[in-house]
């Protein structure tokens, strides 16, 4: 029996995951995450979580085809993690490093956002799809694409930013990316609580959002569940924008699946139902019969996918 | 020796050209388009051009590798083409069709833009790139994304359609497709000329423009190339539209190069220049580093890319 590791390296936490070679998770757990300017310490921690995992379960390092990471920044094709900003790291490249450090190889990794992507298609909501779009919604908006089983890396790292498409080009305020119009000032959590700010001010309509204490993109569509009609705008506002970039983004890489996670995505059916609603109005008519589903994985979704960085290429030899 | 035939049936007339198996060129020919509600009257042309040429040059069935077919609708995975308005016919499996027409097989098929895309990447502008997306501005705007020398066909027939990619959520006029908004409404020659006629009412700019006898997207260009201010404040426009339009594109598939054709490409380095500065302030700092060229091909990019469509599976068995 072969092993091999999952890793998704994030701002708070590591996670670490052992799967089989058939890609079954055997164990979980995590590690807190060293920062600094150097990835050092953290391979160091990273090293001694899994020499430990592997004395506990008497495996050699022969018997681990390879380790993947999902690493917090941009990727490149040859393997540099561009910019770690989260975890203060500069350009590195992070995989070879991991290999010597470790001394288990071949180390692969991917883009955070990206990695996740490939977990839902391999494990989760795409499994059975031949391709496949995800689109994270969280404190900010990633996404991914899988062509053929295969997660798009690209050429410069940014194959799946679908949160900094320019969607409303008239847009005054800024993005965190420094652009002005991004999706993700409208369709992440903060971007909905922005809008929802911003529908609030202009509009004189009463609302339950008016009466909280805090604006959330949780208690705003709990308001649009509950019938609240400002609430049930600017969720409609906020998913025709997500609705038209996965249009656009479907104008270029035509997944026949849609996946939609993060921490936003458990506003579930009426999201969904919005969003897909959103889309069809802006493709062609042979391209409006697409599927759109929540992703499954949740926490696991950036373990399983690196585990998939290593199994994809186990399982084609 | 063997060889392939690459055809692009246009709605006027059927480019055909005829390729040895190492993709050169050996003869080039058109025949004029029939239309109808059925492609049996057009398959029957082609049939008996490709029959001309196979006697006049001593060629038999078993000395051809295929057929590649650059065809003017959407083509879906399994090979539907849907919808060929422009030469009257409905849905229909184009290359299953032909493989009984004309007894040669396989005949393989592709969207002309897509098609054509291939044809750049194979023999053209981006023969040394491991992935291209293509933009052709001509009537219309069309596009291709090539990844490791494959085209990418996408699950519906729409991958590469980045002329429909919305790109201004207010705009009020209908694009040819039935949306608004769409790229193609600015980019375009004719979505050139009307950007031009909506900033000659609205300013008061003199402009050699307001002298031309019809406004063309030849004219505008090259107003701005002699320094007609009006000009160039609407070339920068529709140029921030398209650089707009690329940039979000490659936040999806993140291609190694851009390769700009069509009958507008014909503006050449300042329509390149514009479009790439455009590009730049809409994207990451580690992604504005992308090749901008021109396409090489010009009206044999679809019988190229046809051809390729064959070769390529042949020269990897």
């Amino acid at each position: 029996m072969k092993y091999c590791f999952g890793i998704d390296i994030g701002g708070t936490t590591v996670k670490i995951g052992l799967f089989s070679e058939t890609g079954e998770m055997l164990d979980r757990w995590e590690i807190s995450t060293r920062k600094g300017d150097d990835p050092a310490e953290l391979l160091k921690d990273v090293k001694d979580s899994l020499e430990n995992c592997m004395a506990e379960k008497g495996m050699a390092k022969e018997d681990i085809l390879g380790i993947g990471m999902a690493a917090p920044g941009p990727v490149t094709a040859d393997g540099v993690l561009q910019n770690a900003v989260n975890i203060g790291w500069g350009s590195v490249k992070l995989g070879e490093k991991a290999e010597k450090f470790i001394g288990i190889s071949p180390v692969r990794i991917g883009n955070d956002a990206r990695v996740a992507a490939l977990g839902e298609a391999a494990f989760g909501a795409g499994k059975d799809a031949e391709s496949m779009l995800m689109v994270t919604l969280g404190t900010g908006v990633g996404g991914g694409v899988v062509l053929h089983g295969k997660i798009l890396m690209g050429s410069s790292g940014v194959a799946g930013e679908i949160g900094h498409m320019t969607i409303d080009p008239y847009e005054t305020e800024y993005c965190g990316c420094g652009k002005k119009g991004c999706l993700e000032q409208y369709a992440s959590a903060t971007g909905m609580v922005r809008t929802a700010k911003r529908f609030l001010q202009e509009s004189k309509v009463d609302s339950v959002l008016r009466q909280a204490e805090k604006v959330t993109a949780r208690n705003l569509w709990d308001a649009a569940k509950n019938g609240d009609s400002l609430a049930d705008e600017i969720t409609d506002f906020v998913c025709s924008r997500l609705g038209t970039a996965i249009a656009n983004a479907i104008y270029l890489v035509d997944t026949e699946m849609i996946v939609i996670g993060g921490g936003v995505s458990a506003a579930g059916d009426l999201l969904l139902k919005k969003v897909e609603k959103a889309y069809q109005e802006r493709v062609f008519a042979h391209s409006r019969n697409k599927k759109f589903v929540l992703a499954e994985l949740g926490n696991d979704a950036g373990i399983c996918g690196a585990a998939a960085l290593i199994l994809q290429d186990a399982n084609k030899s």
